[in-house]
């Protein structure tokens, strides 16, 4: 997507066809800056530090380590280090091992001479199966803002989000935001309300950031805004994203996204959640008792970073000294208030049946 | 209440009997000062620059500046300059002019050489007036904390509030947190979940304040976080205050409330709303609709206040340079989501034969 009128991907192969680039997701909001990564070890330490986030760019990047690793070093050892290595760097990252994976398995079966070569196709490839999903997912969603826009002619449609399901947790259009950009790209007036999303605020930074450089109408609020816009029917529709998906259509996604969905569904708002097929999580039915929920440092809870006003990043404590705080980073948002799956192959009921509709050959 | 195991008001007259002091909310929750207000213009300060908040404070610190006026000039057109500039000091705020007018009234009905005694008289009786209907509030809540704690014994009773309905807003006791206090110092166990309440952070930094300083076992939460806590069964009850309160229940308080009472209610957790009867506006019936609500700066969103690492108070900006942010400062619960109105008289049912069972005087 476009940053200062240029097309980015996240991540990207140099013309040299070794390095690879990809945005230093750190400095977000408040400055651009792209790394290169020569070896294995920069590979490693981009996610490590969160340089790269986002499930499906983690296992990208990871792929690029493991190719980078071989055009260093082809011999099995090597590459099963390189392996050990990079997985350690986030170990709950389910799609991070799911790439290790891939690529560890095509190059043990290959000679030595044809491994970095291998492996930087297979990366590649992989990349390009999560842009073409994440296309995908827009084009479905852009239909329900298509539909929206007729049925209010004359007006942007309004469309709520929570967190950031956009490019940069992909490779390239996003999750929640792929619907908005195809819409706007298309020509549909839009207008986003971007939750801030406490507190980690990548609603506030990456999401506000990804929209003002792609040229979408948005404005920030606070989390407990939305409730209100919904009262007034200032909320067309909401999306959001999903880190992991029952197969009855329970969704888990950052916390605060339940509240959302109660508003939406006491006020008639249709409320959407897009997802690749990879975060449902078929073996699981009941999302509130079966999911465990990720449990954060109380520290950003109590501690703000943010540009200061000479230009810097700085962090401030908005609690008193010796108030403790708690940060559990997901919540999960019954299939009863969601009003569709938003997936690479459709939209469906966030059901059993819906989902099992859309993905027979997945759902056992 | 305690602060460093000292009881405070929030606004108390000096042993001179003509000096009035305050607690300057504006450092907290970082520093904790006093400050002395000598004349008319320290009073109107103290309101203007926000040293106080709150509406019973407002009407109070209003009260205690026309006594002032008073002591340094006892005439007609002294006191009448004196009443203007501390009406235009919060043009808004109704308590503020109804201690204004209240004090005023009896002044110019009374002889110059008794007037600075009797202004100093009615503004205590005000004070206590307040205080008193606090701790009402307090007693009538603390019965609902005991009911709870006896279905739960051996742990504490979990309750959540959002905001700052506490004792700094107020006099002495505050509204929401007044049940709390009172429950507490009867030895019931409790522990608060306290809404950070984005965007002013009045929860993470006042009412953890409040509860840290009297001692109460407390947890700073972001705001996202109640639905997750009423899901799992970690929250007993619910208490917030209120701005306004409609004939019919409807209740006014800060944005994000409303958000809190639709999980509270899809998980089967009591959600009260405390207030003094002065809140209730009884010419409205239908809260959403009727209630303007007051928008505020996008600065609120965009930037947070907070202690830097090394003790200063600086502003940090959350937002990339040229994202909009829209600010709405309260919100609307409709009547339905509401357990129960705790007031100085009993808790009621929210609906109009509950308040007009309280209060038949009033209701007209």
């Amino acid at each position: 997507m476009r940053i200062d009128g240029r097309d980015y991907r996240t991540i990207w192969l140099d013309a040299d066809g070794r390095r690879v680039h990809v945005i230093d997701q750190t400095r977000l909001p408040h400055r651009f800056e792209t790394i290169a990564l020569d070896d294995l070890d920069a590979a490693a330490r981009a996610i490590r530090d969160m340089i790269v986030r986002g499930a499906p760019l983690i296992g990208v990047t990871g792929a690029y380590g493991l190719a980078l690793a071989a055009a260093a070093d082809p011999r099995d050892a090597a590459i099963l280090a390189a392996y050990e290595t990079l997985l350690a760097t986030r170990p709950t990252a389910v799609n991070l091992r799911w790439g290790l994976d891939r690529v560890r398995a095509l190059l043990l079966a290959t000679p030595e001479a044809g491994r970095a070569a291998l492996a930087y196709a297979e990366a590649g490839r992989i990349a390009e199966e999560d842009v073409a999903c994440c296309a995908a997912i827009g084009e479905h969603g852009a239909a329900l803002i298509h539909a929206a826009a007729e049925k209010n002619p004359g007006r942007p449609v309004n469309i709520l989000t929570h967190c950031n399901a956009g490019w940069l947790a992909t490779v390239d259009w996003g999750t929640a935001l792929a619907p908005i950009y195809k819409a706007a790209r298309a020509g549909v007036p839009v207008h986003v309300w971007v939750d801030e999303t406490r507190p980690r605020n990548q609603g506030a930074s990456l999401t506000a950031f990804e929209l003002l450089s792609e040229g979408v109408p948005h404005t920030v609020i606070a989390d407990n805004a939305g409730g209100h816009l919904m009262q007034h029917g200032l909320v067309d529709l909401a999306i959001v994203g999903t880190d992991r998906t029952t197969r009855s259509g329970d969704v888990c996604n950052k916390i605060g996204t339940y509240l959302k969905a109660l508003a939406a569904q006491d006020n008639g708002v249709p409320f959407y959640v897009a997802l690749p097929s990879s975060t449902i999580d078929w073996r699981l039915s009941d999302g509130v008792r079966g999911i465990p929920i990720e449990e954060r440092g109380a520290r950003e809870v109590t501690h703000i970073s943010g540009r200061t006003a000479d230009g810097g990043v700085a962090e401030v404590q908005v609690t008193p000294e010796g108030s403790p705080a708690r940060n559990w980073a997901f919540d999960v948002t019954p299939a009863r208030y969601v009003t569709g799956l938003v997936t690479e192959r459709g939209v469906c009921a966030a059901s059993e049946n819906g989902l099992k509709g859309l993905f027979p050959d997945l759902a056992g």
